[in-house]
């Protein structure tokens, strides 16, 4: 049994984000809540995502696996307004899942879970972090467009930024520390990171969330947000460019 | 003679909705209004319309067939905005109908009316309907794309429903009678029709319409609607699907 | 030395218009401003520009010639919005324009500017002339669409007219003189000119700035205005379709 009621604009984050990386996700049900953890096909980049009981305006389930697509998700999100909710609930004898949004039901059918492959968890330590509202980030990866490849990101002594360096033009973005909502620097630290990627995640995490990006250097990025009053926790992870010279 | 004033936004409505079936149409002008009647090529979808000379600011005219391009006359409406009056004078000695927005005058030549096939009257008479906004009918049809090529409309016992129906997938809305504008069904009735036909004409009818839809079991689909106060009349008549098996 | 501030709608406003017949250009740099020439490829189409010191919020530069991408520049205004200021400085050691927008940086090289045309100065002189607001030449423009290639600008005895002539349909646009922020004929004269060029250049002219409009029977057009309080002095001039018959 899975049945449970979600504010349209809470999926719609959500949904968002997991389908920068993947279109086809497992997630684990159980009475607590939903988890799951999806790495894209050139293992570059990875989500883990917790969504409690409460992130939801009801919730009731049994323990399973249910793999899901992403974008038949998207069509029903696109069928509701910020404020609505969407509900879902589980129709085992079709294996579909049905959702209800207003007098609109729709029902999809369910990809088998033991086909989708699904990343070990990643206990990824790291010492560096600054909290900033995702704008920023935003507006940092819109200055870096068609100059290269990789985004530099630095947290540095005193300050976050980011660099695009290219042959012949250049985009950098400063932040000082006093002008960010947490700044943890014990070392500094600097990566090369794919733009594109980077620029996918940044745009899908919904204006005005405050996020934490950690770093150490020669590591992963990490980016880590809450919504739905912190009961959905997303981790968003970056493997850095590996440098061949 | 031919000359009259309309509003912008009740020429865009017609235009819209005549345009989802043909490109090319024949008006039958009289001193009374305007009507024509025009069938798509390929034979599953009419359009009956009156404007009375009414709907008009002002109007005259003797008794004459016009026939014209809407993409023509589309050009036209793009000049305007909502509360312009738009002007329309027959130049006899050219052939040309002369449209006038403002300080813009736009000459457009008239397509021979003989050219332009028209289909019989059709006197189809329906005995189950639903009156209802017209954006019901375009949140049923969104919530239908590409699930199925045909949407199952139904006049139920006590509900108007659409459904399409697909191999894994399906899309339903269901509204209550006491949630319609208007609820008489004598007999229920549920026919498949296509579905771009009909999500083409209920995305062109102005949002805030209120239409009457019917239909009986194996019959042709109509939605009635009208505008400027009552004065333009415009009924459009859907072919079922026919079942082969 | 060369290091400057101005609105992001100004520069805006400027770009839009130059890059309207040239993808790159020479600015000639001077303490007392910023002066340029271009013409596009097919010679059809020449601008002159005039930004004094007093068009930028800060301005100091020796004199030099500095070639610029705008494209490059775009790329920069879209990291801004209207009320925006943004800085450029050139740094000379890289041969490279760095602009600031609030905390982004971009840094573009320059081109050589020994390897783009100048055009020669044009001293045109011409005698008839309508002041307006842009935004009556975009309606006329929007008007003519679709009808033919070039449009006939007329400065008539006692008003001003645009109309596009097609094998079987027109579009005109008539605005009287009183109608008019000035109207200077002495002469009454009539071109053609390429529409496409004459639509670029009044789509990206800032709505509601007023420009005069000026020509002489066989002569090109000019169009003149001017931004940033008058500091700014812009003229863009047409060549009229040579007839051949």
């Amino acid at each position: 049994m899975f049945k449970a009621e979600i504010k349209s604009e809470t999926l719609k984050g959500l949904v968002g984000v997991i389908s920068t990386i993947v279109d086809e996700v497992k997630l684990n049900v159980a009475p607590g809540g939903i988890k799951l953890r999806a790495m894209d096909q050139a293992h570059v980049a990875m989500i883990e995502l917790e969504a409690g009981a409460k992130a939801f305006e009801s919730y009731s389930a049994d323990e399973m696996e249910l793999g899901v697509d992403l974008d038949k998700i998207k069509a029903v999100i696109k069928l509701s307004v910020a404020g609505d909710l969407i509900s879902m609930e589980l129709d085992e004898a079709k294996r579909r899942l049905v959702f209800k949004v207003g007098s609109i039901t729709r029902s999809m059918s369910l990809i088998e879970p033991s086909g989708i492959a699904v990343p070990k968890e990643l206990n990824l330590s790291l010492q560096s972090s600054a909290d900033l509202e995702v704008d920023l980030l935003q507006k940092g990866t819109r200055a870096s467009e068609s100059i290269s490849d990789y985004v530099l990101v630095t947290l540095g002594e005193d300050s976050f930024e980011m660099a695009c360096v290219g042959d012949t033009d250049e985009a950098r973005m400063r932040v000082d520390k006093k002008d960010l909502a947490g700044f943890e620097v014990p070392e500094p630290a600097g990566n090369l990171y794919p733009l594109d990627y980077f620029a996918n995640v940044v745009k899908a995490i919904p204006s005005g969330t405050l996020v934490r990006l950690e770093e150490d250097e020669g590591r992963p990025l990490r980016i880590r947000f809450s919504m739905a009053n912190g009961e959905v926790k997303v981790a968003y992870i970056l493997a850095p460019r590996i440098e061949n010279d």
